[in-house]
């Protein structure tokens, strides 16, 4: 159906960040986002439910990417070594360029729906995580703290790479918020 | 004004969490709640902003007893050990019986809006139990790992708590929660 289009969703994305960042994600409509793409609303929703999806339809990829990538890891790597390498990959492989996650996440700053939204989409990350350890033999408590602690790691990286003055690479921060985690909890724990 | 209401608010704590056990949150009002407190709803307003305040109250108070409590910690404590040390506070003296923390989960895991509104107000702890290590000198980055880091950990224990067949005390579940964050992310970090 109809002509080719090329880039047609990454036309799509950028467009409608530029409107939510413009008016508002509120006040911008599906039928304005295709306009300024110049693409019909019918090739808008042939890659967007809607235009929430825009803005987290990544995140479904990215959860695919690191459940992938913790299972293919050898063996006898252990939970955290896995997670970590996967949100290693994920930084180097996957994300979109720095500016984009800015305008990105200023749209999310502005609209504390959108932010609930982010939040629900990392514990579903964190829990694909820990069903993905569980998978590879890993106990149930243990695979839940790493998902959790791993997308906790992850968020503060993400934070420090969009706000970054240097413009740094997200896998430089990755790897320090990883290895930060280590330093903060390797202080003699008191089991009970 | 009125009479002397005894635990009004435990009373209708305890009538609103019945009712959103029986017909679901959304299906039930605030009259019912004061109804079945045997109160009037002038004393619910007294308590509760609204119905879905009955279930988050606790949110505020338990991050103020945290930010408090790592405040406090002696100054050569580490931020790890502060905010471990913290939640094992708020675990032995802060939360309600565990069958009462049992029924408020299932209420929230019946309700996706709930479920992001718990997801947010965590959110909101790790960001001030930051804050609360900023103040004490730690840095900004180090700070952002502990907080998030700190609250994923609270979480696991939290589920295990209200999962566990032998109905131990929270704060067991605390000690080896933060314990084991130092099991699994202690492996030899790579630096960038």
């Amino acid at each position: 159906m109809g002509r080719w289009e090329p880039n047609a969703q990454a036309r799509l994305r950028q467009a409608a960040m530029e409107l939510y960042a413009e008016r508002g994600f509120d006040r911008t409509t599906v039928a304005e986002i295709a306009e300024r793409a110049g693409l019909t609303e019918r090739t808008f929703f042939r890659h967007f439910a809607d235009k929430r999806e825009v803005l987290f339809a990544g995140s479904s990829q990215l959860q695919e990417l690191l459940v992938t990538s913790t299972a293919s890891a050898a063996p006898e790597v252990g939970p955290g070594v896995a997670v970590a390498a996967a949100f290693e990959k994920a930084a180097a492989e996957y994300f979109p360029p720095v500016e984009y996650s800015r305008q990105r996440q200023r749209v999310i700053d502005a609209n504390p729906a959108l932010q609930e939204r982010e939040l629900a989409k990392l514990d579903r990350v964190a829990a694909a995580l820990a069903g993905a350890l569980r998978a590879r033999g890993v106990d149930g408590p243990t695979a839940a703290l790493t998902g959790e602690s791993g997308v906790a790691a992850f968020k503060v990286a993400f934070v420090r790479w969009i706000t970054d003055p240097a413009d740094r690479p997200l896998l430089g921060h990755v790897r320090t918020a990883f290895a930060g985690l280590g330093d903060v909890w390797a202080f003699a724990p008191t089991r009970n």
